[in-house]
């Protein structure tokens, strides 16, 4: 993406969807308002775009020659008080499709540039409006489709991540100014900076950046779903339980109209969490899961899921069931997977015992044993509360700072390689020069995350993904 | 709908549409600006909501309770200066389904009602913005899709239809009131009107309302495509033709990225005009539709159409096009139909000729003869401006008032039965007390057009098919 030669064009492009009532077209870069005056005709005569102080909305008509293509409102920004710190004008007019091509035709004919995806967002980055992590998080902000994901990107776009790597970064760059003082008197054999103090500053920048990093399994699964798979054998209730969780799910967000999502099969978000069934599919066809245990497909399924749901009836006494978990632990290399056992058919093969049962949560370290009937519908808000409790335990709140995007991970890991070597310099007395060295990949890594440093093929590719309008 | 109950309310909903970049929510009513400020929080902290001025931009966040829902600009307008002609605001938020849902239900939270369908627009009619014909026009600029159905919507919302109306219904008034000032005076056997004046404005009227009336079929072609039938023998290349045209208005549609609507089969966009093909695949299946012509339900699909395309070969000489037009044209009642004849298949069956044949246009009255190649795409140039011509020749300029409403139809054509019954009892010297509540009735539903009268049931059936938000 030619990130630089486009900065002096203005740039347009519908921001919002199809449908609905109204449409608002955007309008960014120097030539702006001179572009809006040659195109709009305010009702009131007195009023003058060119002049017109920022934050005013204008009522008038979008002329193409004599033709009235709309009556719309137009708002007015000014450099820098504006989402890309360029003059800009937001044109939102009736929400046809077949206006909306007419204004934006007007807008090219009159000098304007359609827009490129994330033109607006790189524009507010190029301009100082905000760094690339928060760009970034812009992204996920409108993506973002449960409260925890979007909590975790605010708190990135309103530049929560931000301020951490920034404190990494300048704690070690007083770092690398002492080393390299030390380097400028060499000949001198001085230190001036005490490598213990220094050895302390960088175990600590390296705990941060290592613990930050190690939040991406938490961030990916608030971003992306926590991955569940549903096992047990054929007939034991697998689709019954997963159909009755999603119709509850369904239930409960499509509560007010017009802003139903698009629903994604298999995906139930619990108290602001989304938990996603992996490939359930493929194991409902499975014949007899649990006997076959030792297939290597099955295993697959499981590496990938955070939590497992194990379904199972009361008839196959408790004996079997915890050999059935020792088979499973087994064959779980991750100690942090969650096991959820839940006995089903409760209704019919204990009848009568249904209400005593249906409050009994058993807990045995990250194992938890429930009783259910998921043709009946009960035990249910069991299975939904011990899933919520499983993400409530992480502590997510508004102010938690969680990587969630793969880049940043990547540039972290990198940070904390770069620092192990720095500790090991300091450790075996390397000469302060490949210290230095080691120090400045690391703040080079930290500066790729808000930005500081960057590249046009690293901007290609970050806003390459954005919608245009963005 | 109650109409009246909930002027006192303040309604919100969302008003653009799924996806984009950004959302806008559109609040209105007396307590917009309280709500408002319960919910949002301007960065600079000096600016107060409900003191500043209408048509003014404000930056700053959304919170629920301490949590940033998001950062937003809101748009102040004040009564009567806004569409409702109420105190409105409009928040413009990123397009994340979940916090356009997160930020309605603060707005309910707070004491807003969920707006329902076309209440904004019904609210901007209520409280005199607009009348009902301009009110419904708003629907027509969202839905149309082509530059004529557009230009005829925004003068119908601008008021060019109402004003046409406005000035039937005051020359009716003025008459009313003379038959009705000679009712005043019934007992002395006065006449005030010059009966011969009065006969003439009101053949002035019914003509007038007639030619609206009349120009319904053209309003209805514009607003929903003009019905056209392709038909000819099986294999005569009916639907490589009706492909062929598909593909190049596809290609012009498409150009503009991010705005292309969804595109509807068998519709075809020529110079601002829509054509409709009516169930052409029907008449594919049909077997040899011209040698039996006399089938009925050929003749059905013929009679709801204003264009007949008829695909022939030139092996099947012209003496028998003659014919097969004469055998068209005798079972067709309504001679505005126009037939063009298409001579296809020229590139084999007279291989060389092409260049000379493909200039080739035989127009006689309303038949037009042309020879094509719909495998090699030469001829649909001709084919697409004798289509364009067609309605060209109905000269609708951006002026032109045209009746595109079926309700406003009927109310005309009630009106001219009204006026009917008026010159019938001027000449046949019936009282003037019968003349006088004819002519009330004209006014009656000429009044209802524009909404001057009107009942909860009438404002119901129009604003039941707006969308939520409008």
């Amino acid at each position: 993406m030619k990130t630089m030669i486009r900065s002096e064009e203005t740039i347009c492009a519908p921001a919002t969807g199809t449908g609905g009532a109204i449409s608002v077209i955007r309008l960014s870069g120097p030539e702006s308002l001179k572009i809006i005056s040659k195109v709009f005709i305010p009702l009131d005569k007195t009023v003058n775009i060119s002049v017109i102080k920022g934050f005013t909305i204008v009522y008038g008509e979008i002329l193409s020659g004599v033709e009235v293509i709309d009556e719309v409102l137009v708002s007015i920004f000014r450099s820098p008080h504006s989402y890309t710190g360029e003059n800009s004008a937001e044109i939102s007019c009736h929400a046809s499709p077949f206006i909306v091509k007419k204004i934006l035709e007007l807008l090219v004919n009159n000098g304007a540039l359609m827009a490129m995806p994330g033109e607006f967002t790189q524009r507010a980055f190029m301009n100082g409006r905000m760094d690339l992590s928060q760009a970034e998080a812009v992204a996920d902000v409108i993506a973002s489709s449960t409260s925890m994901a979007h909590k975790v990107a605010i708190n990135q776009m309103r530049g929560g991540f931000s301020s951490e790597i920034s404190k990494l970064r300048s704690e070690l760059l007083n770092f690398a100014s002492l080393i390299e003082l030390e380097l400028d008197f060499g000949e001198e054999d001085v230190e001036f900076a005490d490598r213990k103090e220094l050895r302390g500053i960088i175990v600590r920048v390296k705990e941060l950046a290592d613990s930050l990093s190690e939040s991406f399994s938490l961030g990916n699964a608030v971003k992306n779903g926590i991955p569940v798979v549903i096992i047990g054998k054929p007939n034991s209730g697998k689709s019954t339980l997963l159909n009755s969780l999603l119709m509850e799910e369904k239930a409960i967000v499509s509560d007010i109209p017009g802003t139903t999502r698009d629903t994604i099969e298999d995906t139930i978000v619990i108290e602001g969490q989304e938990f996603r069934f992996i490939d359930t599919a493929g194991l409902r066809e499975t014949t007899d899961v649990i006997e076959s245990m030792g297939i290597k497909k099955t295993f697959e399924k499981i590496s990938q899921a955070a939590i497992i749901l194990l379904i199972d009836e009361i008839s196959d006494t408790s004996g079997m069931i915890n050999s059935r978990i020792e088979a499973l632990r087994q064959n779980i290399t991750d100690s942090e997977k969650h096991i959820i056992i839940l006995i089903n058919k409760c209704d019919t093969s204990l009848p009568g015992k249904e209400d005593d049962l249906k409050e009994k949560i058993l807990i045995r370290g990250s194992e938890t044993l429930l009783f259910i009937s998921a043709r009946e519908k009960y035990g249910l808000e069991n299975i939904r509360s011990i899933l919520a409790s499983i993400v409530m335990n992480k502590k997510i709140s508004s102010d938690s700072v969680i990587v969630t995007n793969v880049r940043h991970y990547e540039a972290l890991k990198k940070v904390s390689l770069s620092l192990e070597r720095v500790l090991t310099g300091l450790d075996g007395a390397i000469p302060a020069d490949l210290i230095a060295t080691d120090i400045r990949h690391a703040i080079y890594y930290l500066g790729e995350i808000t930005g500081v440093i960057t590249s046009d093929e690293i901007l290609g590719n970050i806003f390459k993904n954005f919608c245009i309008g963005k």
